[in-house]
Parts: C-alpha cells; sequence; structure tokens
C-alpha cells in the first residue's frame, strides 16, 4: 500500500516535471515547433516514458494550459475574497484578468499559438476555466447584492453577462484584435457593467478621444 | 464629357459584376480555391481585364466584404429611423446584426473563410463598418436619452460600451466559437446592456439552465 502510494506520487512529479519542461519549450520554440521528443531529450528520458504519462501532445498542451488557466483562477479567487465593496473587487479582478491574459497572449506571441491550439481542439478544458471564472464573478455579484451594493435580482445570469461584456479585455483573439482599440478603456466597459449591474449612481464619464 | 461620363459609369457596373461573380464563387468554392482566372472565365473576360478594375484578389475581396457589411448598415440603419422607444429599436438592431452575421458566418462556413481573410489582411474595410455600426448606436443612444429613457451621460461612449458588450454576438470568430453557448440569450445580453444605459426598470430574467 505505501509503496503504490509513493509510485503516485513519483508518477503526479513526472507529470508536473513534463508539463513543465514542456511550457519552457513552448515558450521558447513555439507550441508547433515542440516535438515530443524535444520534451524526452530535455528531462533525459525517452519518448515513449512521455507518454507513459500524457498520451499525446495535445493532453500535454492540455496540461500546460490547465495550468495557466489555474493561475489567473488563484489570483482572482484570492481578490474575490478580500473585505472590499463588490464593485471594488470586481474592477480588480477584471484588472488582473485583463492583465494576465495580455501579457501571456499579446505579450508572449509564441504562447498565443499555443493557446490558439487549445481553443480550437480542447475546448473541455477551456470551459472548464469559463466555469471556474463564473463562479468567482457570481460569488463577487452575490456579495454585491446582499450588501445592497447590486440591484440585479439574478447573480448567476449578471455574472455570465459581465463576463461577456468584458469578453474584449479577456478573450485571446479579441485581446489581439482590438489591441489598438483604446475607446472603451477597460475601466469604462467595468463603469458600464457595473451600471448593468445596478450599481448606483452611474459613473460613465466622457469618453477621451 | 459624356463619352468620360458613359464610360465611368459603364467602369462602375462591370466593377459591380466582378464583385458580384467573386462572392458567388466564394459561396460556392470558397474564397481559397477561387482564383482571379475563374472570376475572369465567369464573366468571359481576360484576367488581365479584372485587374484593370481590381489590383489583386484581396481588392476584390474587401470590395465584397464592404457590399456585405453595407447589407447590414443598411438593415440597422432603417431600424434606426423607425418611430419606436430607443431601447425597442436597439433590441432590434441587436437581433438584426446577429441574425445576419450568424447567417453569415456560421450557416456559409464558406463565407467564414472570407471574412477571415478580411479581418486579418484588410482591417481598415472592418473599421469602417465598425465606425458606421457606432454611429447608428450612437443615435439611437442619444435619442434615448433625449427622450429621457436612458440616463447614461455620453451616447458616444455608451454606444461603444454597449457593442463591446454585445460582440459575442456580432463577431465572425465569437458567433463560430460560442455557437453552443446559450446563457446569456442575445435578448438576455441585450438587457443588461439597456440596465447600463439606464433604462429602468431592469428586466434581467432568471436564467434557463
Amino acid at each position: 500500500m505505501d509503496s503504490e502510494l509513493l509510485t503516485d506520487q513519483t508518477d503526479v512529479c513526472t507529470r508536473t516535471r513534463i508539463a513543465q519542461t514542456a511550457e519552457r519549450l513552448f515558450r521558447q520554440l513555439g507550441y508547433q515547433k515542440t516535438t515530443v521528443a524535444d520534451i524526452a531529450k530535455e528531462l533525459r528520458m525517452s519518448p515513449a516514458n512521455v507518454y507513459r504519462f500524457y498520451e499525446s501532445k495535445k493532453a500535454i498542451n492540455e496540461a500546460v494550459a490547465e495550468r495557466l488557466m489555474r493561475e489567473v483562477e488563484a489570483a482572482i479567487q484570492a481578490i474575490a475574497e478580500r473585505d472590499a465593496p463588490a464593485s471594488a473587487r470586481l474592477r480588480e479582478i477584471a484588472r488582473t484578468m485583463a492583465g494576465m491574459n495580455a501579457a501571456l497572449y499579446t505579450g508572449e506571441l509564441r504562447m498565443h499559438e499555443m493557446v490558439e491550439v487549445a481553443l480550437s481542439e480542447s475546448w473541455h478544458v477551456v470551459k472548464g476555466h469559463i466555469e471556474r471564472k463564473s463562479a468567482v464573478f457570481e460569488r463577487v455579484i452575490a456579495d454585491g447584492i446582499a450588501a445592497g451594493e447590486f440591484t440585479i435580482p439574478d447573480a448567476s445570469l449578471g455574472a455570465r453577462c459581465a463576463q461577456i461584456a468584458l469578453l474584449r479585455f479577456f478573450h485571446p483573439r479579441m485581446l489581439v484584435e482590438c489591441a489598438g482599440e483604446t475607446v472603451p478603456s477597460l475601466d469604462q466597459q467595468v463603469d458600464f457593467v457595473l451600471a448593468a449591474l445596478g450599481a448606483a449612481p452611474p459613473r460613465l464619464t466622457r469618453a477621451e478621444t
């Protein structure tokens, strides 16, 4: 029993090492150019051994993507748990997501390639991420409703609508495509979302053109 | 002078015929597979003659994309001019844009290919379309402000924010990617946008899951 547990733990470590090495190579060489053989070589193991842990390069990509997504989720979860007005937490969550995603997708264009593959081939992984982000949004909006800060009746629907309204600042492809657009700014769009949630008074300021 | 005018008109007709023929072939064969030679052959003219009117296949694509965009613009402009509450006009504009775009991009996947090319290679054409759509949104929102229907102070910024909030239902790539998502529905997201514009009372209903 004990030796089985030990093997399990070693396996978890090897899986993690493979994913970390893959992530580094994806950043250095790009996703398409990195082969399972490259990853194996870096780890001084055989490709066959890598395949014992991940059935395909796609599966490795999913592990890397999931780790990056979990980082974003942990960051916004920490903000959600702060003792601050819901509207301030929502704004900070939006800024954090936009900033982390922009760094990843527009800053490191090689990671963008990896994300594109995940978006088109591993939708279930992305979907899990969206669900977990929604739960964070919903929790903060529910807090805001309970505190009388927001008048929207349904926190779950409000969370979905808010995320869709902010998609331009979160979505990898939209971030790249809209990189040159300055109006609305993220803060202006957050103001718009807060107004939709029923935060009073509307704080929209005149567009700077 | 008259004969020059006549030549100009003939040229305009030829340009239009080339674009119409190209559009038909893009639908039938797909954008990538259609060559300038194919278009010329359909029109019983030489490829060199086609190049007299459009310097490249990209230029033909831009003419086709622009025509399709103008169709959407004309449809929403007609709604903007109706004698109806601003919120009802905005909802109808959103439905019309979503419906026309979905038919084009998710219904006819071959046109989707053409749109992808326009999005990545002819951003100035797309940008013009976005500007003209913004003007329609702004006009309706300004009407709503003047009528006391909306409390948002800035129609121009409100128009930008509203379009960004609805991007998931308008943007070719988002339409394809989010095709399976049911919450929020377009009408729920329009409710959210109307609430952000300061339309009272918020009419958000419980999410149907």
